[in-house]
């Protein structure tokens, strides 16, 4: 039972705490770009949400490196603790990376498929969220790695599909170096959710 | 010497068969890219033949993570076992990814270099084979990952002069943005095996 | 007191003297590029000035792999060693791959804001050696980790800038394909520093 003392003061955050919140964090960031993206007006405004919620994710970073820093027992190997903590970094800034192109090359309108492969990374960032949830219970964790897995062969060919589109219905060169950048950054998206989900398989295998 | 059952059960395969396995079918991908670019005829079963090496490629890295997991001495490390075996399955997804794009971007004919670069990638994968026979004996095994390394420069080299030919001799800017990519992609293939490299020569730092 | 041997023989340089090196020479290369692109005149013969620090990179490469591989007892880890070194010689090869860009795309006058990316390169290579001349004092050394990082994001934000402008200033689709990835590679260089301060953050958060 909790002392006095502690009831008191607030609460610390675990490693396994962070890592949730650091999960759903991009998970939402993928929600907010796929929310863009259906309703597409206001897109500077969106795109900041976007980026907000990619701060948001430095933050958590930065709280998971400084407890790392200033505790002796972890959970797991330090190295992995602080490569997960990057690698969830990089699912959110690529997230911001695709959400900002729109501004930047002035999309005015989103082409068909662009929101099947939002849909796909929007699937992956929900099963990195129940992959970290399930840190503490290696089977099911490994069971979501395998759908990430799944789900980075989909956006793969997808991602290739839409550019074969593309070559064959845009007639604007420019209009086609646009879009396959902004196609091949939400596929790299989903990439990152697959580096993720090697790390916790290495976590695990590791520690068979 | 092996009792009766052993005889009659199916002889299990140790990490290096499977390792020997695995990249004798990168540097069978590879072949097969390579026929396909030659005789450049009846090129979408061309493909496939290829797509299908790499499934078997993903079957070897799934029986090397499930025997990782059901093993419990490993003859070395078991993060550079399950690294090693991704990064093996990283060089077949790039050379599928480069025999695709031949059939998605709708490529006619060849251009002069292409197959000059390919061969390249077929060298490289061999010494990714002969560096992955030798894993037992670290000398030979490095003197193959500086070839490995050697054809990683070479490729490079020929990429960039290819790619420079390309914008001084075709002026439609989507066939400079089709072929500028298969080079890439062919290249990247060869980057892979030089991070297969990477993964040897540190495990056999770490033993020395 | 050093033995009179010791005092004829050359003192042998140790794994923090040639990592030193190794920064200085990154730090070089930027500097070399920079310097071609103020006077842009000559420019093959400064091209081969930025090839010639990528080799003498190779060099210093080699001889920390030779040493580790004749050393029994290593400052840190045997295999960041490995890391550190590989990561800091691709930082000198994006810069090479930037510099050659400009001959082989015959490229003949530079772009307003190709600079201002190029000094952020610059001073984030400064950091590198900065980081690594600290790698016995983590504290100071984190401290250039942070900037190395707040450089990327920089660069990062001005490369996204400057293909933005590109797509709005720039009617030929050769020109954008060009120095798009002119941008890309400079800003890749940066990451690489990035990837350069992960591998040393790693480091002393393994040893806290």
């Amino acid at each position: 039972m909790p002392g006095l003392l502690q009831r008191f003061l607030p609460r610390e955050e675990g490693f396994f705490d962070l890592f949730a919140k650091q999960a759903a964090n991009i998970h939402a960031g993928a929600d907010a770009l796929h929310k863009m993206l259906t309703h597409y007006t206001g897109v500077p405004e969106q795109v900041q949400i976007v980026k907000a919620i990619e701060h948001e994710g430095d933050e958590i970073t930065h709280a998971l490196i400084t407890k790392l820093n200033q505790t002796f027992i972890t959970p797991f190997d330090r190295e992995d603790i602080y490569e997960l903590s990057n690698r969830l970094d990089d699912v959110i800034d690529l997230i911001d990376a695709a959400a900002s192109r729109f501004v930047l090359y002035r999309v005015d309108s989103i082409r068909v498929g662009t929101i099947d492969l939002v849909k796909v990374l929007v699937s992956a960032t929900a099963e990195v969220e129940a992959a970290i949830r399930a840190l503490e219970t290696p089977d099911k964790a490994l069971r979501h790695c395998i759908e990430i897995n799944r789900y980075e062969n989909e956006s793969d060919r997808l991602c290739r599909t839409l550019i074969a589109q593309l070559f064959d219905e845009e007639k604007d060169s420019v209009q086609i170096i646009k879009w396959k950048e902004i196609f091949e950054v939400i596929e790299t998206a989903v990439d990152k959710c697959e580096d993720v989900a090697n790390v916790i398989e290495g976590v695990i295998v590791k520690s068979a």
